[in-house]
This record gives C-alpha cells, sequence and structure tokens, in this order.
C-alpha cells in the first residue's frame, strides 16, 4: 500500500504540475496582445496635449522676426539663405531628414535698369504724367536693397498706347455689362480695372478675351481701406503709394508654364514662351490709388452704375478715354517684365512613421515673399517652424509617429504655386497612394477677429475636436476654448450650430495636393469679421508694408493669435498622423454633398423653362449623393464594431478612409482644365480664389447665360451632371466593404 | 522546528507553483504566433498542387461543347442565356457571389433585310457580280439561325461606287508606298487590301485618311492558308467562301465609343454618333478569296512590288480601276448596317479574400462570339469556367485564398473590348487602389506547337515557376514539364536561355486594366510554330467555322492542350491570390526597360545625322533606368531580410511591389490617346496588335519618316524621351524605403 500511496501522491503531483503548467500557459497566451503596437488613446492624447504645449508664443514671434529681415523673393540669393537656415533648424530641431530639393521654373522679374510705369501722354508724345516707380519705403527699412517694386509677374513686354476704359472689377460680369448693356468695345484700348473680388489672372485673361492692348489694376479705397484706421505705418492700411503686386497667370494648377504635367528638372522637355500654358499676351501693370487718381480724374464717357464706384474722388466715368479737355491725351504702358527659368528650392523635412512609414501627412507653406513677407507667408511659415520645433522635442523624449509626416517649405508660391506643384508633379504616384492628407500654412492672419477654416468635409470633426483642445487667444477669453470663442463670433447658421467651415478655393498651395491629386486637405489661419470689414484681403497685401512691425504692433501683439493658429495647424497634423483610426469622417462629406446638391440645382432651376425644353434632370446626382449617405453611415456604423487590434484589418479601413478624396479624382479633369481634376471642389473658371461645390456643373451654367448656342451649352450641362453622378456613385463603392 | 519546516515546506510548494506557472506563462506567450494568419507555405504549394490537380480535360471538353451550341453574338439574346447560364454554374461551383453587370453601349449589325454586299456594275448600273451574301454553313450547323454574315462592325453606312485601288496590307508604309512611290490618289476611290499583319481598323483609317470612299478588305491565302492543311471541315483552313468579321473602329481604349471614360449606364451622357470616339465615315466590308478574284482579277495599273503579291491567281495590279476592257465597271459597295445602343451583360463572380479582402486578382475573358466562338472565344471561357470549378472545389474543402479573386465573362469584346472596359470605368477607383493583377483568359489556343505568354515584365518569374509545375501536353512528352517542353521549342535566344515572354499588345479584354489602369497583367495560350506558320492569326479566324469540332478534330483532340492553358491561367491567380508576399518581380522590369531603352535607342540612332542637329539624347532615360535597377535590386535585396511574420510590414511592402506597376502609368495619356496611358508598354498609333516599348518615343520616331516640320517632330521625340526618363524615375522611386 505504501508504493500505492506514493504512486498517488506522485500522479498527484504531477498533475498539479501539469495543471499548474497549462493555468500559465493559458494565461500566458491570453496576456499577449494579438497586435504589438496597439496605440494606447490616453497615450496619444497625452503627447497631443504634450506637442500643443511645447509651442510658444514668443518663439513664433522670434522666427517670424528672423525670417522677415529682408526681402527674400523666389529665385534670389536671399530666398536661397533663408532656405538653407530652415533646412539647418529643422535639422536642429531633430527631424529624420532635411533636404533641399530644387526646380528650374519660369520666373518673372521687372529689367532693373528699365522700370516699368505708365504714363499720360500729349499728342506730341510727352509724358505728362508718370506713375511711380516704387513705393515709399516704410522706416527703418530705408537701407534694404533689392525691393522689387510692384509690377505683375508674368505681364507680357510692350508700351501699348491707347484710351483708357474703366471696366469696375474685370469680372466676367463686368465685361459682359460693358460690352453688352454699355455697347463698349474695348478692342485696341487699355482697360482699367480695380483689385478686389476675384484673382487678378481673371482679369488678365478677360481683358484678353475683350480684345484690350494692356490693363491696369489698382487697389481702390473701397476694397483696400479699413475705416477708422490708418496707414502704415501709424495703423494697418494701405498707404496711397502702395500697389498689390502678384501674378497674372492663368495656369489652372498647371505649375511651372513650360513644364505642364512633369516636374521642372534638369533633363525636362521645356515647351517654348510661345507654348507656356497661362502666360498673357499683353502687358499688365499694379498701381496704388494715389497714382490712379490721376488716370481716373480725367476720364470720359458715362457716369457708371453705383455698384461701379469705388471710393475715390472721382466719377469713374467708363470712358473710352479721356473728357473733352484732354481729348488728344492718352494713356502709354511702359512694361519690360522679363520671364525667366530660374532655380527655386523646396525644403523637405521628414519625420519616419514608426509603423506605417507609407503614409505621409503633409505640413506645407510656402517660403518666397514678394518684398518681407511679414503676414504672407512668413505668419504661416514662423508657426510652421514652431510646430517643427515642438515635434522635434517630442522625438527627443522618445515619441514617434504612427505615420510619417512631411514638412515643406516650398518657394515661388507667389508665381504660380511653382514650388509645391512642381514637387506634387515630381512625387505624384507616391502621394497618390500614400498620402493621408495635406494641411496649408500660408499667411497665418489676415484680421484680428476669430478663426477661419476652409478645408475637406472629411475633416470637419477633427477641426471642431482640434479647436475644443486649445485655447482662445483673445483677451478676456482665457477660460474659453478657442472652438467657442469661434463659435459665438461665426456661426454656421444657415446649416448648422457649429462653427463655420468654408470649401477650399485655390490661391495657395493645397491646390496640386488637393484639386489635382485628391488628397484630403484643410488651411486654417486667423481672420476678420467677414460681416464688417468689407475690404478685399487685408490693406497690404503684397505690398512693401508686410513687415515684422505690422504683426507685432496691429495684428497680433501678444502673437497668441498666431499661437493658436499654430496649435490648431500642428493639432491636425498630430492627429492625422497619430490616431490608429485616420480622424477622417465620410458622414461630413455625405451632409455636404448634399447641400452642394441643393445648391446647385437651385441654380439650375433659374433657368427652369430651359431645363424643361432641354430635359435636364438632377435625379442621377439626387439619387448618386443618396447611395453615397447610405454607404457612408453604414461605413461609420461598421466601424464601430470593427477589430482595432488586428492592425492589417485597421490598415483596410483607414486605406478606404484615405481613398475616398481620391475617388472624387476624375482623370480626365474638367472641360479644358487637365490639372483641375476634382469634381466635386474647384475653383470657377472665372475666380480662381472662388471654391465652388460641382465645379463642371457649375461652370456649364455660368456659359448659359453666354451661349451662342444654347442648345448646345445645356448638353454640356447634363454631361457635367453625368459625371458628378457617376464620381459619386463610385465614392460611395469605395466605402462599401471590399469583397 | 516543525513548524519551521512546514513553513519551508509551504514556501517550497509556492516556489515550485511559482516557478511551474511562469514557465508555463512563458512558453505559451512565445508559443503564440504574432501573426495569427501566417501562410505556411507547405499548405499553400499543397493548395497549389489540389486547386491544379482538380482540372479535367474532359470537363474543359464539355464545357467548351455546351457554349458552342449556338450563336452568341454580343447583344442577343443567346449570349444573355450563356451569361445566365453561366452565373448559374458559378454560383453552383461555390462562388462567394455572381452578379450580372449590365451596360448599355453602342453595338453594331447588319440590316437584316437589306444585306450588305459589293457589286461590280456595268456603266449602265447593271450589278454584273455580286460578293456572297453569307458563307457556307458548316456540316451538322445547317438548321441553326442567327448566324450574323461576315461584316465589319461600325462601317458607315453608304453605297460608294467608283475604281478599285490595292494597297497590298492597307499599313501606313502602304499608303505612303502607294502615293509618294507609285503616284496614286486614292482620293474618291474604293480601296481593296488584304486582310493580315495590322488590325483591320489601322487599315480603315489609313484608308480615311487618304481620302478613299470605302474600303474592302479580303482574306488571302498567302496570309489565311497553312500548306499541306485541307480547309475545313476537312482540316482547319479557312475555305474560299469564308471571311473575316470584325469591327473596324479606332478606340484607342475608349470603350463604348458614345461614352468615353464613363460606363455606360443608364444614367450616362452619350455623345451623339457624328461626336462617337473611333467610328469610321467610310463603308468597309471583309470578303473571302473566292469574291475577291472575281474584283482583283481583271484591274489595271501597274503591277506591284513582289511582297505586295498574295497567293491568288491573279497579278495584284493596283489599279485604279479595271483593264481597258473593262473599264466601263465600276465596283460599288452597298453596306446598310445599323449602329444601335444595345444592352450587354459582363457576369461577375467573387471569392472573398480571407486576409486582405480589399485585394483583387483578376481572371477576365470575353463570352461574346462572332457566331460560335469555338476558338474564339470559348476554347478561353471554358478554361475559365474549369478555373472556377476547380477554386470552388477547394473552397468547399475550407481553403480561401489571402486575396479576393474575381472572374469576369466579358460581354461585346468583339464589338471594341466595351465589356471589360466599361467595368474598368466603372470600378476605376477600386482597381487603381487594389487590384493586384489581371490575367486575360482570351482564345486558349491559336495553333498546336507550345505555349504563347505575353505580360508585363514582373509576371516573368511567376510565369516561369508556374509552367515548371505543369506537365507538357505533348504526346510523348508526359515526364516533361511545360516549362521545358516550352522552352525547347522557343528559346529567348537573343536575350536569355529560357522560353520567350513578348510585350502584351491590344486586342483582348486586358487593354484597359494595363494600359489605361495600369494593373500588372498577362496571358497565355497554346500557338503555332511562329518561324515555319506564317500565316496571320488562325485561318479560321472570326469566321463561322470557328466551331467546337475544330477544336475537339484538330487543334486539342485530348484537350490537354486547354488543360495546360487552365493550368497556367489558374496557377498565375492562385498565386497572386495566396502568397503572402506577392509574386512579383521588379529586377525583370528592370531588365526589360534596360534592353527596351537600347532598342529605342538603336531605333533613333538610324537617324544618327540628325539627332546631333536637333541634340536629341537618350542619356535622362538611361540614367533613369540605371536609377530603377538599383532601386528593384536593392528592394529584392532588402526583402531577403524583411519581417514576414509582422503581416503589416508584409502589406507594406506588397503595395509598393502592386503599385510599381501603376507608377508606368501617365495621367496625361499618350499624345492623342487620353485612355492609353502606359509609358512603357502601349500599341503604336500605326496598329493596334503590336505592342511596342516607349510607345511615345516609338511613335515620335515614326511620324519622323513622313513629318513636314521635321524640327518639330524632333522636338516631339524630345519631349517623349523626357517623359519616359521622368516615369521611370518615379517608378524608381516607388522601390525606395517608403520614409
Amino acid at each position: 500500500m505504501r508504493k500505492e500511496a506514493r504512486l498517488i501522491r506522485w500522479i498527484f503531483y504531477i498533475v498539479v504540475v501539469a495543471a499548474l503548467f497549462f493555468l500559465g500557459f493559458i494565461i500566458g497566451w491570453f496576456a499577449k496582445p494579438t497586435e504589438p503596437n496597439t496605440a494606447n488613446n490616453n497615450v496619444s492624447s497625452k503627447n497631443l496635449r504634450e506637442f500643443l504645449d511645447e509651442m510658444q508664443s514668443d518663439q513664433i514671434r522670434e522666427h517670424l522676426r528672423k525670417f522677415t529681415q529682408l526681402p527674400h523673393l523666389a529665385g534670389t540669393e536671399q530666398n536661397l539663405k533663408y532656405a538653407e537656415q530652415i533646412k539647418k533648424e529643422w535639422q536642429e530641431f531633430g527631424l529624420d531628414s532635411v533636404e533641399m530639393v530644387p526646380y528650374d521654373v519660369l520666373l518673372s522679374y521687372p529689367n532693373k535698369s528699365q522700370p516699368n510705369y505708365i504714363s499720360i501722354v500729349d499728342h506730341l508724345g510727352n509724358e505728362v504724367f508718370n506713375t511711380s516707380l516704387a513705393e515709399p519705403i516704410p522706416d527703418g527699412y530705408e537701407n534694404i536693397s533689392d525691393i522689387v517694386p510692384p509690377y505683375s509677374a508674368f505681364s507680357a513686354k510692350g508700351q501699348p498706347e491707347g484710351d483708357l476704359v474703366y471696366v469696375n472689377y474685370g469680372r466676367t460680369e463686368d465685361f459682359f455689362q460693358l460690352q453688352r448693356e454699355m455697347g463698349i468695345n474695348v478692342t485696341g484700348k487699355i482697360v482699367i480695372v480695380r483689385y478686389g473680388k476675384i484673382f487678378r489672372g481673371n482679369k488678365v485673361k478677360n481683358a484678353m478675351l475683350a480684345g484690350a492692348q494692356g490693363i491696369i489694376m489698382f487697389s481702390d479705397p473701397a476694397d483696400y481701406w479699413a475705416a477708422d484706421v490708418q496707414p502704415y505705418p501709424d495703423g494697418w492700411n494701405l498707404p496711397g503709394g502702395g500697389a498689390q503686386r502678384g501674378n497674372v497667370l492663368n495656369l489652372n494648377g498647371a505649375g511651372d508654364p513650360l513644364t505642364p504635367g512633369y516636374p521642372a528638372k534638369e533633363y525636362t522637355y521645356r515647351f517654348g514662351l510661345e507654348d507656356g500654358v497661362g502666360l498673357p499676351k499683353i502687358p499688365v501693370h499694379p498701381i496704388g490709388f494715389h497714382d490712379a487718381i490721376h488716370l481716373l480724374k480725367n476720364m470720359g464717357g458715362e457716369i457708371p452704375p453705383n455698384n461701379w464706384k469705388g471710393a475715390l474722388n472721382v466719377s469713374y466715368r467708363i470712358g473710352p478715354g479721356f473728357t473733352n479737355d484732354f481729348k488728344s491725351q492718352k494713356v502709354r504702358m511702359n512694361i519690360h517684365t522679363n520671364n525667366q527659368v530660374t532655380r527655386i528650392y523646396n525644403v523637405i523635412g521628414r519625420i519616419r512613421g514608426a509603423q506605417e512609414p507609407d503614409r505621409y501627412v503633409i505640413l506645407g507653406g510656402h517660403r518666397d515673399a514678394w518684398v518681407f513677407g511679414g503676414i504672407d507667408p512668413m505668419s504661416g511659415a514662423a508657426v510652421v517652424h514652431e510646430i517643427v520645433r515642438s515635434a522635434g522635442k517630442l522625438l527627443s523624449k522618445g515619441w514617434r509617429p504612427r505615420r510619417t509626416i512631411i514638412f515643406a517649405s516650398w518657394d515661388a508660391e507667389e508665381f504660380g504655386l511653382l514650388g509645391s506643384t512642381e514637387w506634387a508633379e515630381d512625387n505624384a504616384k507616391l502621394l497618390q497612394e500614400r498620402a493621408v492628407a495635406y494641411i496649408n500654412a500660408d499667411s497665418s492672419i489676415e484680421g484680428m477677429y476669430t478663426l477661419r477654416v476652409d478645408c475637406t468635409p472629411s475633416l470637419h470633426t477633427l477641426v471642431y475636436n482640434i479647436t475644443k483642445q486649445i485655447a482662445s487667444p483673445e483677451d478676456g477669453e482665457e477660460e474659453v476654448s478657442l472652438y467657442e470663442s469661434w463659435h459665438k463670433k461665426d456661426n454656421w447658421t444657415d446649416d448648422r450650430d457649429a462653427p463655420r467651415i468654408s470649401k477650399l478655393g485655390s490661391g495657395s498651395d493645397f491646390e496640386a495636393y488637393f484639386i489635382r491629386l485628391g488628397i484630403a486637405a484643410g488651411r486654417a489661419r486667423y481672420t476678420k469679421n467677414k460681416k464688417t470689414e468689407r475690404y478685399s484681403s487685408y490693406p497690404v497685401y503684397h505690398s512693401v508694408y508686410e513687415t515684422f512691425e505690422i504683426v507685432e504692433k496691429f495684428y497680433d501683439p501678444s502673437f497668441r493669435r498666431l499661437w493658436a493658429v499654430a496649435q490648431v495647424r500642428g493639432g491636425l497634423i498630430f492627429q492625422l498622423a497619430d490616431s490608429p483610426l485616420l480622424p477622417l469622417d465620410a458622414n461630413e462629406y455625405a451632409d455636404s454633398l448634399r447641400k452642394y446638391t441643393q445648391s446647385i440645382k437651385q441654380l439650375a432651376q433659374r433657368h427652369q423653362d430651359k431645363m424643361e425644353i432641354y430635359k435636364v434632370s438632377f435625379d442621377s446626382l439626387l439619387s448618386a449623393v443618396q447611395n453615397f449617405t447610405v454607404a457612408a453611415r453604414d461605413f461609420h456604423e461598421r466601424l464601430k464594431t470593427h477589430n482595432r487590434e488586428d492592425s492589417l484589418q485597421v490598415r483596410i479601413v483607414n486605406d478606404q478612409l484615405m481613398y475616398l478624396e481620391r475617388a472624387f479624382i476624375d482623370p480626365l479633369g474638367l472641360p479644358g482644365r487637365p490639372f483641375y481634376r476634382h469634381v466635386i471642389f474647384a475653383p470657377s473658371s472665372h475666380n480662381k480664389y472662388a471654391g465652388e461645390s460641382f465645379p463642371g456643373i457649375y461652370d456649364a451654367l455660368f456659359d448659359i447665360e453666354n451661349s451662342a448656342d444654347p442648345e448646345k451649352s445645356w448638353e454640356e450641362v447634363k454631361r457635367q451632371i453625368s459625371i458628378a453622378a457617376f464620381t459619386v456613385h463610385a465614392a460611395a463603392m469605395t466605402l462599401t466593404p471590399p469583397a
């Protein structure tokens, strides 16, 4: 029995050992996470907080001061120096890599030995009045050389002489009114228009189409003067001697005019100037309102309607030409600006993603400035600099984002978004396959009122979430979030009780990323009160008066507004790069599509009778949008029960979210604009600044009013509706389960 | 002490328990795989074997018999019936889903009450000879109705009358020779050309450009007759009464002529016929050689060079018109063919991928046939059917591929690849983002000699690997692999000691997938001995004599050749869908690019003098290819040490492999051909069947010979070289580490 007992005891021991082992094994098995890199949301939100808190307003002030000391026009030595300095500092901040990426693009400069100006000449050809050759230099900058005088970049050369015709803002509708209602033909005339309302390149194109032999643009105080504000340096209004520089291209997203579609590298084939994209064929020149008075005051012809009158003490007569007393006088433009292929430099910095290095979140803004760039673009570049510094700080503490972050300091934005577009062309395949989002960082401030955000609908929710985690920069709002402050000042009343977010138009570097490649994009800045401040842009826009001091003295003395903008832009890229599940919202896209469909339909219904005659129906588009709405809702419904532990399955739904914006790209482009390919958002053909929804349909409807062949125009409307319906259906498909 | 001993014993127990638990935990921890779905290569290759072995030649025979009983032209009741039958059987075989996908596309049929024919008319207008209205019906099919007579689909209607001019094969170079060397103008004439060498649509385009008012195409025995073979039914040669049907479009990849770029759905906007893509403006008609003799025998004019002479007992005089004796006779075409928007049906079946449902491997081939489709396409469709049956069998045993497999039975291929192109347009976004590869399954056999494979270079290695696992179908080669048999018969001597693989051209349904969307693609079939058998295609191509019996009696009595083709096609999709690491080879792409660059450079160097004058250099392209070669080598080098246990990291490199082909797509398309977008592979503009490498450069060089402005043409060559260099550089970038 003793042996038996021993045996039993041994069996008992073995069973216990085995059971314990088994217990341990089981616990070990289940204790181990399937997914080694499951992100911990608390860690992630702690990191976000730390990232935002690291940013400092004083640092932004110093970045801005440092990079606005000297003029740094694209293609100049000084802009290369700033690029090198940014590269060096980004490296010091701790980015994984920083490189200079050059392109050789067509730029345009005044001829230094033959200044541009406009004259009034008498019957003997004597110049009885000449416009100024430069703006009065602001205090403290007297010894600065290389301040480029106001000019229209890419103007044709020439010295046309003729009678002036005043055409208000030079919009399509202004020229229609001039030609059809007022019966004035501008063929062979020189057109004078005021700046504002639309992109200046569109004014130039309209003048060319109307047959003008030259065009002058002036800043009218009605459009560039805020009430009760002094001109710079005593306030932030545009002095009478100031004028707005700017390019006058009609690129429609082509980038470098000589290499459309391809990056402007050494080996790249270049078209001749005569085949370049968007180059105006007539001379163009900008002037300030002091000079404008001289050109306008003696004009003859009819008195225009009130909405054609600006705020100068002249009658705004239309012309052509001067009144009887001055009939023999003509206007002569003297333009000697040169086009020149010039090397530009983007600075590209990277933080390698830890888990998904092949997913890119991009923060890009330009560095080149017309002169000092105090607002445009350095108030944006200083903010990017601070975001890079802050990200570097986190990196040094061991953090690394899930996805790759790319920081870009673009060159030659002012010459047609060239640096950003060439880089997009150079990297198109990688971006198309890998880019999650592009956040733009041009000027951070254009007013002192509240936040302004323009972005794709799928970013709405993230923008709201981020702004709730940022403090209002306004005095007396210390306890208020940026979201609340913004909401109070700019509620989206028509549609919803939330801060207003607008559509993206164009005119800054997001264009190639959003409108050509279909990458989710957004921008944020501080802005004016649109309801009460009616001037265009901000008064000193593109003048020599955009200095560090105008920001420090007037726009943001505490630099808390720029700091808030830094946190918004930085917070967006942080969340896009680090959230395990991409923070993109397809339901918001659906809501927006419904709204846009209603409004384009309403626009068409102004011609209800014609719609019936030509059998134009929006049913297919409405049904596609309904289909998309259901697909988006179901997609987010499924996400709620989705397995977030399996990194491959998370990647699959993230890919659906990432590629949603891509689904709206039509590879064939919009009619006549091969590089504008976004079916939902693009600028109207009549104003690059204004983002239209369903731009193909919008443009076709716009053309109806002007059509010689209404049947053909309505056919185009129908074709565009069909393309929009197809595109929305295709986008809905991308959200359904993949097999 | 007793207490102490007990304590010690307890401590001992606890330590033992803890140690055991810990041991168990540790073993449990490490025993559990990190990656729940790590594919076991042995399991995978066992599954492949089982999949291949499941396929049976007798089954293929029965599938072919079943689907060749009745004519099933696209758009007919019978072709819909076969679609429904295929759908039903695929469901029974066990696919996860099968759906019918309809489109409404432009088709073209003869007018049943007004037959098409060609007459010789005398001076009174009497028809002294008429071509036959139909082919003699083969035995056993006498009671079949709905056999469409030979016609040229999409021919313009009309009854042009005039003198004949014989222009050999109707190639660009034939028309050049006619016009420049022989001095003959075909304006207002009716052109007669022999079939062969190039796609018939290119012949028609050339005739239109030359000003002809009609074109007749005939099958010359020199091109459609194999030596020592009887005409059908006693052999597989084309009888003299047989003629080749076919469409005469110049679509260049547009799909449905009325809805280029968009799927032809109910709501889709359709162009009017006058704006349709690629529709010929002149009447076109095909005839057999019995009829051709009557038209040719009395022709006058010069005797042509020997390479213009076919094998008929006529002198092949060029014309214009008949000899003196018959001078008053003219030729009249009587063409009443109608274009008609018609519903077509693709059948789409799916097996959902287990781990990556959002990765698609596609096996597609058409179902519509000109008549019975004994060879074209049902010898291909029967093979697809057997592959689906075999896959279903594996599914029923619990297997499921890693990725999604899509099977497609396309409609209306014969009318311009319409079914496959419309579906590609409909699903373009999904395919661009998710498609791994497209394997085409048109006719499985066109000869009795050996295997023929045309595919993208990245598939070379997989093709070799698969064919090594398949037995040769030839008698007496029971122990020989298909690879060895093929290698022996068609060695790639010039380049390497391996079986020859050719470039993809066009002319079948892979076109939209490969050339428009940039999806890796390939095709495989059994072929003739190209060195000894000089006829075009196979003699009965597109005639009523393509029956089940011609395959069973002559081409593949044992059905082992079709069986081998089934295993090749099936093996390719199996490995593409199931290998954890995608079996695509970037090094092979690099090797091919080097070869293509050398040969296009040699082509250009025929004009060495001009290259110097116009400063044309291939250096940028050579350097890009070198860059690509290094990137590919490094990529595969890194793969060797890549962590294959981490499914996310495997997905990342697989994405690089999948998107490699996409990198060669230029969204702007080739010049004048927006839907041909592959910079490396596309048909020449002069022959849709021939795949050229660097087609942009090739076409530009081709134009040099014919250029009125050589400087401009050389500029285009330079531009195309620059585009090619950029594209290859961009493709290299996609292979470098992603951040």
